[in-house]
């Protein structure tokens, strides 16, 4: 893919984010250094406390962002109160709209989802949700088994951890695989370089966490 | 190990620390839910930038911080300015000595090295600093291949993306096995169980990012 750099990368945040879907990725993104900028947003800037307490700083205000090069979106407890707030998704979407590559981790895929952008596409999320997830984008064509699905400029990754194998494919498409590997190294990160390949699928399968608080979802 | 609950989880943040160092183990720890309770520290409060740009927020100042559970010390290129800040390498100090257990991450290890309190101790670093940091704890007893070394309440962690792997045989030593594993399936995590596996220091003998501004370190 013919890339100019560096790379911008937008990251969404929102209360009750999980802390990992948006931290895994942002690391790899972060060891490309000069080579991408990354940049957070929220609906308002400052402070913005993830589903484990800790808080993350949102920079810019999501109504004054342009498109990103790749533009992430977390998960996390948060996503069932984002899903229904018609402001965040209307800016998720122009936002979406304006970025080349749209990356999404966990239950970021229902926010995608609740856009309208995925439908149909392929696409997948936290096995632990799944239901859930299907229930909130009928038009979108869910993969069961995955650990991540890439559909046009569209990744969507599995639960929580799986966001960093996901970036990692997308730093290779941008930047190759040779980038990815020396990346996962520096992060001494065995990178899951089969999409296909779902423990957590089987595993899991039946396991539903819908709309309460569930860690990890 | 005999625990009162919920377990106090403290995370020590510096300018230029390094995001997954600090998030991948919170993200963990987080999942706890009430089981743990997290708190950041900073020398002063307020957002702190990680070596990736993003910034995340410190609650407590490291002067007013009693000691914790679990005391998180991540790495990052920002160690190589706190290991020469004598009033933070105090307030660590103090910090670690009121703590029950202190977990570090990549060259969080020469932070706590600094401070003297490895001294005599079995400890691990990120490999591609392993000669640097060695330098700086000549009385600690540097494991080279180790994904982490657990040697009385210190527990050390190899690069970056092991500081997971670590933070769930410390939730493992506190809650059992048992508790590891689910929190892992949670997050869709293969936990690497062996803290002797460490591919990454064969691979990266020779390496080395003494001081300069080297990403993943």
């Amino acid at each position: 893919m013919n890339t100019q750099l560096p790379i911008r990368v937008g990251a969404v945040l929102f209360d009750g984010f999980e802390l990992l879907d948006l931290y895994g990725p942002l690391e790899m993104f972060g060891l490309l250094e000069g080579e991408a900028r990354i940049s957070t947003i929220g609906e308002r800037v400052g402070a913005v406390r993830s589903s484990s307490g800790p808080s993350g700083v949102a920079e810019i205000p999501l109504a004054d962002a342009g498109g990103f090069g790749v533009l992430l979106i977390p998960g996390g407890i948060g996503t069932r109160r984002e899903m229904a707030n018609p402001v965040f998704l209307a800016g998720l979407k122009r936002l979406a709209e304006a970025s080349r590559i749209v990356a999404t981790v966990c239950t970021g895929s229902l926010l995608l989802a609740k856009t309208g952008l995925l439908d149909g596409h392929n696409a997948t999320s936290n096995k632990r949700v799944f239901e859930l997830v299907k229930s909130h984008g009928p038009k979108v064509q869910w993969i069961a088994q995955a650990r991540w699905v890439e559909d046009g400029k569209y990744f969507t990754s599995s639960g929580v951890s799986a966001g960093m194998d996901m970036a990692l494919a997308v730093i290779a498409k941008l930047y190759g695989r040779e980038k990815s590997l020396e990346i996962a190294s520096r992060a001494e990160h065995e990178w899951q370089e089969d999409s296909a390949r779902d423990p957590f699928a089987a595993k899991l399968e039946g396991a539903s966490c819908p709309l309460g608080r569930v860690a990890g979802c």
